[in-house]
């Protein structure tokens, strides 16, 4: 089987590491027949790269096409392109394949080919394996997790050394665990990408990244760690989704929980996904999140399931409209306490600024945090 | 795919609730023909009921036989004589597939039959699945983890709530969570049988489950988590295994580690398994480790691998001598403190009878603490 890599940065040098290193019979005759860069200069980086998409599209030999150029575009065009023209499609772009979802996954089964997608959320953890798995059997219920190494890298340290916000955010940084505009990570957009494709594989449905209500924590603060300590509690940034009777909700947010629960215990740039199942009880996976070789090595393992012939069978796939999920309390941090009052929300004030408030359904509390014009605004769920 | 189940007991019927009750198309044509019952008044139990072993065993349409059994025997004979039959067999029985492994794979690859037993370790988690699909790409470096969920039980009651032993164990038993005769848990054994059985998975080694030194947690005593508190350490009974040039360790030992550890946060029955690999760093798993449902849906996942053609591949698997493990200290409490001390292995006594060794071969400690001829003696590995 012959494989074309789209971008040769840090997913796909480790793919190409991965597969021209196989020692073993595993790879059998899969190989890397051409290589995608965007500038001729990268050419000289290896006698397979190629500048034009077509000398991969035009190419009979090649099966499978391994998408790691980030982005939407070109990265949608071609991986489009590609599944039109009978190629299986792989891609660890979380953003691309969550935006397009409703329109590549129809393509591929239309196509006859497969379109997997295991290294674009909790990189090196099988995540979307474990849950096809389980699905054999029997329905996933619910699933929440820490989806983002880099903001779970700055809460831990922000957490064991009581340092802030901006000081851990620069240490991400220099460690390359955060990218100089870390707005995908902090703002929570990186893990709304990854909680749509969750819900596509937990409970087979299409929900539209922007329609998942999500707070980040760029506005975290010292504060919020001494009163979550002060009541045993973790600060974690979590996505999470629960299909019941009432219909579907999925939400970015961060939590406070319980610290000797084990999500609290993931430090520094893991991710820990948890699922519920009707059988199972919780099960719950903990690995590297990202990460050259991790992430390369699920991208490998998608195409050693291709290869097998496995595919993803998303004929039952359909959209999905979010409900709020169960009333919670909320812990807000903000300077127009006030308003928040008069809206009648606060049960009580726990601090400088700070409040938490009645149980509320989620989209109350958004809507209101996006009303109050407080640019400063923390807003995070309580679990007391 | 006709399935014939030995044993109707816990795991057994949770396989039937499992099989019979399928609602989706996953089933396919798998049914479950006959269940193997051993005394006639318990055929009531099921229309399928035979008491007769033999009922199964030469019935031409069965094509797999389930052992939900227990114990050495019959389990081994039955599970034996139905590979030879050419019967794919899969079974719950660690203590049955650990003692035999190296007798039975031999003899499912020569008849060309599937022989599986995801369900004997872990539980619901799917722990050997994961290591094989690792091993697609990689070599697991090392595991270790917490596999035995009553005596996970019984070290969380007793941190959490400061009881002692006895009472835990008691309070485990009224719970269901323990045996009667509970040694098989709170003696080690059964996690040295999970452990021989990672070994299996992870390297390929057959290894006699006598061969693994092990030391359970029946001597723990409130004063050794008062200790270990004091440190920052939690205590979990640990199984672990790591394969290097220096040949292959595996050993069962209760370990005090940080208490900011994923490890530190399992609570309850939960099992929380960990590898190391080269690509995919540190990854963990964790779940239930027993329960019917959970057993009986590991179970089932692998009557679907095997109906799919899927076979472990143990060609390559040869049998292991075990070395040390790298020299480490030791947490001992002992009435024998002047027998070690004299064996000039003391580093400092820390508390009443209760002593830190200096670094150690794991064999030098284990061969003192059985000379030391001390009944009450405690031995944990600490990891400072």
């Amino acid at each position: 089987m012959k494989v074309a890599l789209l971008g040769f940065g840090v997913v796909g040098s480790g793919v190409a590491k991965i597969v021209d290193g196989a020692e073993n019979d595993e790879m059998g005759d899969i190989s890397i027949k051409k290589i995608l860069v965007h500038t001729p200069a990268k050419m000289r980086q290896d006698p397979r790269c190629v500048v034009d998409i077509n000398e991969i599209l035009d190419d009979p030999e090649i099966d499978v096409v391994c998408e790691c150029i980030g982005g939407l575009e070109p990265a949608h065009t071609y991986v489009k392109e590609a599944l039109e023209r009978g190629k299986s499609c792989i891609t660890s772009n979380k953003k691309m394949i969550a935006s397009f979802a409703s329109e590549l996954f129809p393509l591929a089964q239309e196509k006859g080919v497969a379109l997997a997608y295991e290294s674009s959320v909790g990189g090196g953890i099988p995540w979307i394996a474990n849950i096809e798995r389980i699905r054999r059997l029997e329905e996933v219920k619910s699933f929440r997790g820490i989806f983002n190494g880099t903001t779970n890298y700055i809460l831990s340290a922000m957490d064991q050394e009581g340092s802030d916000f901006a000081e851990c955010l620069q240490k991400a940084q220099e460690l390359g665990y955060a990218e100089a505009d870390p707005s995908d990570d902090i703002d929570g957009f990186d893990v709304r990408y990854k909680v749509a494709l969750s819900c596509l594989a937990a409970f087979r449905r299409y929900v539209k990244p922007e329609d998942i209500i999500t707070w980040g924590v760029r506005r975290i603060s010292k504060q919020d760690f001494i009163w979550a300590k002060d009541h045993k509690l973790s600060i974690k940034l979590v996505g999470q989704a629960r299909e019941n009777k009432g219909g579907l909700s999925a939400y970015v947010l961060p939590l406070m929980f319980r610290n000797d629960h084990l999500l609290s215990n993931v430090s520094a740039n893991f991710n820990a996904l948890e699922l519920d199942s009707a059988n199972l009880g919780t099960a719950a996976f903990v690995g590297q999140g990202a990460g050259s070789l991790p992430t390369a090595h699920a991208l490998v393992q998608d195409i050693l399931d291709v290869n097998e012939g496995r595919r993803l069978d998303m004929s039952q796939a359909k959209p999905a409209e979010l409900k709020d999920p169960e009333a919670a309390s909320y812990y807000l941090r903000t300077k127009q306490g006030e308003f928040f009052d008069q809206a009648g929300v606060i049960k009580e004030q726990v601090g400088k600024d700070a409040y938490v408030t009645k149980p509320l359904p989620l989209s109350r509390i958004n809507d209101l945090a996006k009303q109050a014009g407080d640019d400063g605004l923390f807003l995070a769920e309580v679990e007391l």
